[in-house]
Formats: C-alpha cells, structure tokens, sequence
C-alpha cells in the first residue's frame, strides 16, 4: 500500500516509524514544520516527504487534532483520489466520525475513524517511536454501513505495528468507553496536582504519586477539545467518581471505620475481577 | 549490627533481602508463619530465623500493620535489651509514633520511626524483592528530642539498601505530605474502578487507566487503619481534590471551553514545575 501521514507528531511520527520498521507499505508524510519531515527522512520513518499531490494513495491518515483534521479534510478531500480510504486517529469518535463521513462521501471517498490506545506524557514528533503501538489497545470505530474489507483493512494494519488486542466498535461506544478509561483519567491527574502541599512533595512520593499526576502534563487545546466534543459520557464518569469519592469523604468525617474498610474492600475485589479479565492483556 | 526484623511481609521481606545483598549486617527475622520463615532462611534473606530472645540486638525493626506494631512492642518492649533502637516502617507516624515513643521510654529503649516509601500492588513475602529501596524516597521521622546517633543510623540503613531520596522530617510534616502523596491516591485509585463502565474496559484502555487503578487492590485492614489514623490531613486533600474536580464537572455543565482550556493548563504547569523540581528523582 502507498500510505500518506499528514501530521509528524507524536502518533503520526511514531506511526510512520512503525510502518517502516514492520512492514513493506510505501510511507509518505508531512508536517507543517518542514525541520520535522527533513529528522523524519533522515530517521527512514518515511520514503518521501509528500509532494503536494493527493492522488494514487490507499490510505490516508490524519494525525492531527481533532479540528484540524476535520478541517484538512474539508480543504483537501476533493483533491484525494475517488474511493480512497481515509481515516483520523482522534480519541473522539461520535458526531465527529459522523461529520467526517459526510465529508468523505460528499467527495466519493471511504471513511473509518480508528483510536490507537497509545500515547505519552509529552507529544511530538521528538518522542515519537517505532513501538509506541506494541500490544497497545487499538480501536476501530465503523459504522453499520461501512465495507467489511476497510475495517479488515485497518485491523491488518494496526496487526501490523504491533497492537495488542484490536477492538471493533461503533463510534458511540467508542465515546462512552474512552470517557472512563482516558479522558476521566486526565482530569483526575489535572486536578491532583493542585493540592497546596504540590510543592512540597519532592522526597515524600512512591510510586502512585507519579502514577496519578504522570498525564497532568497533556495539552490543553487537544483536550479540550476531546473532552467538549464528549461532554455527557465524560460528565457522567466525572460525576459518577465525585459521587464515589464522597463516599470515602463521609467515612472519614464520622470516623466510620466499616464503612471505609468496606468501599476499600469493594474497590479491591473490582480491580481484582478487572485483572482476572485481562490476563495476557499488558495494557 | 545485628538487626530482627519482626513481620517478614512485602516490606520485611524486602528489607532482609535487601540487608542480605547489599550489608555485612546479621539478618535475624520472625514471622507468625513458619513457612515463610523457612522460605526467608532457603532464600538466604536471613541469617537465622528469630529464637524468641530479644536481646543483644542493635536494632527492631517491626514490619507489621500499624496496630499489629503498636501491640508488638506493648507485649515485648520490657524483654528488649536496655537502650536498643527501635523502629516501626508504618505509613503513618504522628499520634502513632508518640505512642510508640512512650512504650520505648518507659521500658528505656529509644524509638524513631521510618516510612521506605515503596510498595507495590500486592504484599507479602513471596512479592518481596532485594531492590524494592533501590532509588525509593526513604523518609525517617525523628521527634526534637531524637538522638541525632540514631537518625543517623537510619539514614545509612537507607542508604545501605539504595534509597534515593532521604528526608529527615517531623513526625506530624510526615502525615500532612503522605496524605496527600500516597493515601489520597489511594482512595482515588479506590474510588476510580466504581464506574459502571469498568466491566468493558478491556481493548478501551491505555496506560493511563492502568496508572489510575492499579493501587486500588490495597489491603482494606491496612490502609483503613492508616487513613483513620490520618484523618484531618486526609480528609483535607480528599475535600481539595473534591473541590477542584467540581470546577472541571462546572465547565462540562457550562460548556465552558474556555475555563476548561484554563485548568488543564494551570494543572500542565504544575506538573511542569514538579518536574523540573524532581530532576534527578526516579520516584
């Protein structure tokens, strides 16, 4: 396949840098930042830099935030061969998928939207790396009418860098999903470095200290626009853990030691049934 | 010298491990399973398995719960051999440590307290590791009044089996930080597997989800003890981070972008700035 990436960040980068080291697909890829296309033909994450023509591509790939790529694909659609499958790598799926696909029929083009579950505290083309997508989760979020084979199509290729479980879901569930276990966490990391002792903590942490405060670092536009874009399953999952920290809160002050031994408790035995469910799953 | 080592769990059994490698120090251990005992001697974490003579040690060390440590030196205290150091490795110190100061007092032993700030998600012996220390913040809790000889003699014990970090602080500084570096993420951890999403999270999650739940299979004995024991200083980080979820909740409800964009990028410098703080701290 003759695969375009338009975006050398992070996940772009790292996807271009996959597909040359796993796979034989012809790679080419731009960026804004042309310093960042000439690192990534020095590094062989690509074969070209692209050369302003869209046509006689298989696949192309946005790696761009979610505006900016619903934004390239209106610019450039019409110049994109017919029947090209195109795809966006947002971790929002919903009313954006939706409006991606109307842009991509509206110009005789396919469309499935796929969420690779990868990533790391700091973007950017400079961190990107070849196994960034290594037993990571991958998603795929087609809808009911879209061709079996670009699904197949984008299964064999997240197969391809390397992905651990690949999950077929539609964009709705994809949203609901992703609120829980991604943007939720952000939040809570967001929010727990603003406790006034922060700046004291340097010689006092372990471990779960950097587990929750490690996403704190995300970028602000990017997430604000994911988290608007899903704005009632996040105000659910957000609202539902208030709800639950309360709880503990309320123990606390009646200094009621059964009831936080059994919301201890009841937290256990979830992780402990969420681990038995993911046996052979590294992430 | 000549150390016992009371509770050969998780922690216990890491530090006789970890005296075992990196010290010429005698290793004496005790553990109400004999099994386990005999498992530490096999191992060679210990030189003998403790023979229910408390005298002629250098140091105690009780790796145990914090009532099961409270109750230790209550029950054994007077057959300690005269001005013999003492020392507990609770997650707790304040109230708790001036109780443990009094047992030692009265029956002429001196105490100071430790916190090894590491752990992992599940405890006992058969988790224990020689380098569980190794770059760990260690934190040691004298009172005013401490000999500075015995601080000291902590401090190279620390050093010994790696520590990275080494603060010497008050018995109460210790309680306020912990509670927020370790117990609140804890309860968040705790408190984040109770959506209702969690049974289908296998394939929607990356790290972040794993960062954010993995602590939450804490022993509900332990750590209801040592958060009852640290109530106010809880309960104020727990009412902090409360608060500050509810201003990202609010601009969800609002669809407020522009607040949004603001508290992920206050909580971005944050953690920016605890980083640069953090150079050169693995932990």
């Amino acid at each position: 396949m003759k695969i375009l990436v338009v975006g050398l960040g992070l996940i772009g980068g790292s996807l271009c840098k996959a597909l040359k080291k796993y796979t034989y697909h012809t790679v080419v890829g731009c960026d804004l930042n042309h310093d960042i296309e000439n690192a990534a033909l020095r590094d062989v994450a690509l074969d070209e830099v692209f050369d302003g023509n869209y046509n006689g591509y298989d696949l192309i790939i946005a790696a761009l935030f979610p505006e900016a790529t619903e934004r390239f694909f209106r610019d450039h659609a019409s110049e994109i061969s017919k029947n090209t499958l195109i795809t966006d790598v947002c971790g929002i799926k919903g009313a954006f998928s939706e409006r991606m696909k109307n842009i991509a029929e509206t110009n005789g083009l396919r469309y499935v939207g796929i969420h690779p579950m990868a990533g790391k505290e700091f973007g950017g083309y400079y961190n990107s790396t070849a196994d960034l997508f290594v037993k990571a989760n991958f998603i795929i979020a087609p809808f009911e009418d879209s061709r079996e084979e670009d699904t197949e199509l984008l299964r064999k290729l997240a197969s391809e860098v390397g992905a651990g479980k690949i999950v077929v879901t539609t964009p709705e569930n994809h949203d609901k999903m992703i609120a829980y276990t991604s943007q939720l966490a952000h939040i809570v990391s967001s929010a727990y470095v603003k406790s006034p002792e922060l700046g004291l903590e340097c010689g006092f942490s372990g471990g779960s200290f950097q587990d929750m405060t490690r996403i704190a670092t995300m970028n602000e536009r990017m997430w604000t626009d994911l988290f608007m874009q899903n704005k009632e399953n996040l105000q659910y999952e957000l609202d539902t853990l208030i709800k639950n920290l309360l709880k503990y809160s309320d123990a606390l002050k009646n200094s009621d030691a059964d009831t936080m031994r059994a919301l201890i408790a009841e937290g256990r035995e979830l992780k402990e049934e969420n681990l038995r469910h993911r046996v052979g799953q590294p992430n």
